[in-house]
């Protein structure tokens, strides 16, 4: 299997984005193709022993910047790593492509070289919520800020077929995000998409507020790009929050900070479960292609985890998996 | 001062109601006016020394439960403790309202008896959110699930006004919630109702992600009533889950579980600082009276914390404050 790695994506691109590579490599058995300057790559690669890795680079001159705007980034830098790498999912050089850079750059990447999948309307952005019985997996996270409620139920589809795919999780029950319980609270759009998700025939539990997201009461949680937007940010700077406020309280008392220091391992435990590291990166679903979007902040374990989620799509039939959901709609 | 305190409402209504009024009467030296069935109410009160104290009952037949609809339970219970007590404040026979009760019964109570201020399109359910600085102000929390740009810069002018009349803080940050920090992230509403915040005059910092909320980025933090309740609710779940997992992890280790003892004061310090009750409630801002909503699981701590909330809005002059808001838009 070849994946193709966006080596100048991410905050901290070339040499975490290389790291994570190599390891990917090692660890997942996967030719792993290096997208980027590669005066650049090549220095980076020649600080680890890639002896029996399937390693090559492919050289492009440009990079799209975090700050850029996506769709015109795209657009004018033909000789971006992100369009090159694109460019070789497309031509059936590579099964699928990993990036840790502007993410909606990523998204007009892959909307204007891969396309979408004959039906969908738009594709998602998708992200791994860790919850108390282990992740959900939710969408849209920030693709569609402006929905309509078919899109929405689209989102369910590609979820479910996701979810039961590739992360192995037969029948996942479904939730709609919303303001309340009850079938008649919600915006109007969320509403209409409620009664839509009841005909679905999918296995939809109904809506799921804000407290039930982390309680784990859904495997696909269902929202527009905005409020998943907002959920996922929100939920990464809550548990930070939280974590600086416990430091802070236990630093006030000499016998807290002992205990603090016993209880040092399960607080690791607890990031470690909190990591986005662990889950690596999500995939754009809807485009026509595997697609997987990692952290910004990647380190080189997000990095090499994220190639995991790519290989598990490619071998789940991610792809397949969608059309066939869609058939079902 | 007097100020009613609905009898009935909150999951543990009358016990906890009425405990938490005579607390009330007692720390915060005001009349505490306890509105619901004379019987039910009495036998509670008399299991407290209430002597020197001022807590008149006014007796209403009904009561709006939790899970009913609340225009047609407010329009069908005329002999309601919400329906009799709104009206006391309307008469003039008190100065404020607290109910820990069906909060949409408690908006439909006040549009229909007290109204809105004149020239408010939409009122707005608020909440204090505790961030690792202090805490924010937060508007809408869940009155109107669909938003127009206008109803959000008028969120923004209430705030304001509550935020410096009544809470103490000058001149505070405004941010709008979106899906990204430059002014062209967000949904259409939000794009919109930037641009005319932008023009308001008041301190507007722009965009707040999710993540810079906890973070106490802003002091007024606007946005619809649907995202609103998501993030308010979401993060009331997180914090509880995120201490669950703190706690499963610890158990695991009989080091970190001794070291868990040692630090107890510091997470009851964590806990103090995320607690509802420590905030009590917060006002329904927009409608012709002080009106104060405190959770629906409002411990006596919290009832009597809302009924300070409540004496504060009326000593700030919140009403005068935000009519006088109005003036500058």
């Amino acid at each position: 299997m070849k994946i193709v790695l966006d080596a100048m994506g991410g905050d901290h691109a070339p040499p975490v984005a290389v790291e994570g590579g190599v390891w990917a490599a090692q660890e997942h058995g996967v030719e792993v193709i290096l997208v980027g300057r590669e005066e650049d790559v090549r220095r980076e690669l020649a600080r680890y022993d890639t002896s029996g890795l399937s390693l090559p680079i492919v050289h492009a001159s440009q990079v799209i910047e975090m700050e850029e705007h996506p769709a015109a980034a795209v657009k004018a830098k033909k000789d971006s790593s992100m369009v090159v790498g694109m460019d070789l999912v497309k031509r059936g050089e590579a099964d699928a492509f990993v990036s840790a850079g502007n993410s909606g750059g990523v998204m007009a990447g892959a909307l204007f070289r891969l396309g979408r999948i004959r039906g969908i309307k738009r594709p998602a952005l998708s992200t791994i919520y860790p919850t108390t019985t282990g992740f959900c997996f939710m969408l849209d996270v920030g693709a569609n800020t402006d929905c309509k409620p078919e899109y929405l139920l689209q989102f369910a589809y590609m979820g479910v077929a996701y979810t039961e795919r590739v992360l192995g999780i037969a029948n996942p029950r479904v939730g709609i995000v919303s303001n309340g319980e009850e079938e008649t609270k919600g915006s109007i759009l969320v509403q209409e998409a409620h009664q839509m998700l009841k005909k679905s025939g999918l296995n939809f539990i109904g809506n799921v507020e804000g407290k039930d997201i982390p309680a784990g009461m859904a495997d696909v949680v269902v929202t527009d790009g905005f409020t998943g937007n907002v959920i996922a940010k929100l939920s990464e700077g809550l548990a930070t929050s939280l974590l600086g406020i416990i430091k802070e309280e236990v630093k006030k008392s000499p016998l807290a900070t002992v205990g603090a220091l016993l209880s040092k391992s399960a607080f690791e435990q607890v990031r470690k479960r909190l990591d986005y590291a662990e889950f690596g990166g999500a995939p754009l679903l809807g485009v026509n292609g595997v697609v997987i979007v990692a952290h910004g902040r990647s380190n080189a374990k997000a990095i090499k985890n994220a190639v995991r989620v790519a290989k598990q799509a490619v071998e789940g039939g991610m792809l397949a998996a969608i059309k066939d959901g869609l058939q079902s709609l």
